[in-house]
């Protein structure tokens, strides 16, 4: 058997087509596949249908090497995973007498009858190598066809979870190439998708051609930019030191707009600096209402670096709490670099801490006007020792998404400050 | 062209292949068909290749009669839905420079120029229709191939949710065969699964039998739970009514453990309440780091009822902020509920609003000791008039799901006492 690299997950479930349900069986069967260098190619999910499913699998095994199935394989007439598999494979089935007694001595243990249904699980494929779950009735099947496998496994995550990894030890690591795929996400802000690519794209073509080649794909959301790299070969040290010399290669192009090199958020990265500075921090907060401080606080550890914060919607709350004299408000209005300078100097001030940060700004959807239509925004960060900033922005996108581009543009001021 | 009724979702994009992102778009698109009574019955998820592509974009021909693509329409190399798409139609592309000019207007209106590569999201296949995308550079495509439709849409969901009610409406609902599949989710609080199935669970066989039947679906995540029901009728009128009926049975059941009878968030309950009652909040926030203000303010119009706000993380900002009086920390505890009362108080008194907040807690993972467990949330609530509440919960779950049940339980204790 040629070393097994390319995988296709398939998720049978008709709650899986429902607006309220999806698949998250096959996140953790990537982790698993991966950690062999196995690729996952596709992922499908289909309902508890024999012809859909039929169809759905035989597709996957014209894709793929290993094709991993999840569900279908409880006692009732709706599941049909185990038929469906041994019809498109033509492998007779058979019942195996330990899994019936296993099952009726699980039903035994909790003082009941198996119902005569629970037969169903214990029919197995010609060949098929059973897979044991101490978690539930359903056992898994191991099935080599040919130059392929077939692993069906129950839906229930907490069973699919403790059955999975002695599988990829045990009958998939020695059948796989041997490879590790190693992934970095690196994490950009400040800049465009477009712009980001343009920087980086004159680096595709080295890497596409080294020795360990390194895959890219960009993702950009409102407010950031993610860069994933992979990277795939013969241990898992130099696919990572591939992925790592990648990185640097990007952060040399893109230089400080990128803010991890490691997936981390940004609340994390100006946490660290924060602490590794020993500077403390206290955001005055009107248009993101407490996100700022509550995404700060996200991390752990964050009460070193934060021990208070205001939020000040109302410009009497500006002037009450935080000292913002109302002529300056009346001068540039409540949405402007003046009055989140002032903001962020009587929160610095008040809470007596290294850095103070203001943000107010229009959420919307009401409160636009031309001038400063919905979703301006001005930020200002003071301190430390002399230090400041401030920016007016436009930010695009519903009330939440300006709250978040707001909170990520304060955080990313900070950021820059504290490295400068 | 007969009435549509069988739907294939395909998501484009390699991060969708990767242990840590999943394909939500679907939920969404499955929402809008299903309204039309069109049934999904596949979805599968491609990384940004050509061949995988061009595969799963057949196999989705082959089973469905519409198929819904998201992602992959960006202007970079790896973007490669609409020439795959484009080329399994046979359809030839062209530049369609209203699509360039609106594109280049956008990055004008931003001070930009259009970097060259944006011209590939202006290419067409024959015989296509563009769907105009008001939040992004990517247009939609509908194409119509024989008795198929297939539609494209860009995977931002921001983009994709404005842009696809319009095409249900306009396009597709002429071709559908007129069911109506309604859903309505009901959200609970104070209770757990089993014991909202147990008090459902009566109601389910009349509703099985009923003249529109009603199914039923129960979702736990911690913090609430919800339960789905969907009715599919020859109208969209009888399809409502039927599930209107069905959640005034529940409420009738539940009583105010249900906060909301058609899917609105709890910031947003309380929100209408507090309008309502013309009365005003604000919350003194220790664990929950600003999140409470922030969910209340993630509410359009909430400066009708939240003017400020304060984070009092650190003992000295519980005392200097709010009045805490320090004996009271030193006796109970900060976590404790007459600390948390004391904040409300404060909260209350200092802002000049009816109805002050306190929640002071232990989010984790540090911190927590053997009488006071990571976990442990004490939250009070007070005004208006004399009301007073308070409570000592303990939540599981991580930092941030520590945070979230404590914001729910102290907008919910809100709610049952503007309810008393």
């Amino acid at each position: 058997m040629a070393g097994l690299s390319r995988a296709a997950i398939l998720a049978v479930g008709s709650e899986l087509l429902t607006p309220s349900r999806i698949d998250t069986n096959s996140l953790f069967i990537t982790e698993q596949l991966n950690l062999l260098g196995i690729d996952v190619v596709c992922k499908s999910q289909v309902g508890d249908d024999r012809a859909e499913l039929a169809a759905a699998f035989r597709f996957a095994l014209g894709r793929a090497d290993v094709v991993v199935c999840s569900g279908g394989l409880g006692p009732t007439d709706d599941d049909v995973t185990r038929d469906v598999v041994a019809e498109v494979l033509a492998r007779p089935m058979a019942e195996d007498e330990r899994i019936t007694s296993r099952i009726r001595a699980r039903f035994e243990s909790r003082k009941m009858v198996m119902p005569a249904i629970n037969r169903r699980q214990a029919m197995v494929p010609q060949g098929a190598r059973v897979i044991d779950n101490t978690n539930g009735t359903a056992p898994g099947l191991w099935i080599e066809a040919g130059t392929q496998v077939v692993l069906l496994l129950p839906g229930p995550p907490r069973e699919l979870k403790a059955m999975l990894p002695p599988v990829v030890e045990q009958l998939l690591a020695p059948r796989s190439q041997g490879l590790s795929l190693v992934r970095r996400v690196i994490k950009i802000t400040g800049r465009t998708e477009s712009h980001t690519e343009e920087a980086v794209q004159p680096l595709y073509r080295a890497w596409e051609q080294a020795e360990v080649p390194i895959a890219a794909t960009i993702l950009a959301s409102l407010g950031q930019i993610e860069l994933h790299l992979s990277a795939r070969a013969a241990s898992r040290e130099s696919a990572a030191s591939a992925t790592a010399a990648a990185a640097e290669e990007v952060a040399a192009v893109l230089g400080l707009d990128v803010y991890s090199m490691d997936g981390h958020p940004l609340e994390q990265v100006v946490g660290n600096l924060l602490v590794a500075r020993e500077l403390r921090i206290a955001c005055a907060e009107s248009c993101t209402g407490g996100l700022l401080t509550s995404r700060l606080t996200d991390v752990p550890g964050s009460s070193r670096y934060v021990d208070r914060g205001v939020i000040a919607y109302a410009n009497d709350a500006k002037i009450a709490l935080l000292g913002v004299p109302p002529a300056l408000i009346e001068q540039h209005g409540a949405v402007s670099e003046p009055v989140a300078q002032a903001m962020a100097h009587g929160m610095r001030a008040s809470a007596r801490v290294d850095i103070g940060v203001g943000v107010t700004g229009i959420a919307g959807p009401g409160g636009g006007t031309a001038e400063k239509p919905v979703g301006t925004v001005a930020v200002a960060a003071v301190g430390p020792g002399s230090a400041i900033r401030s920016r007016l922005f436009r930010f695009v996108g519903d009330r939440e998404l300006v709250k978040f581009q707001a909170s990520q543009a304060a955080l990313d001021m900070v950021r820059r400050m504290l490295l400068s």
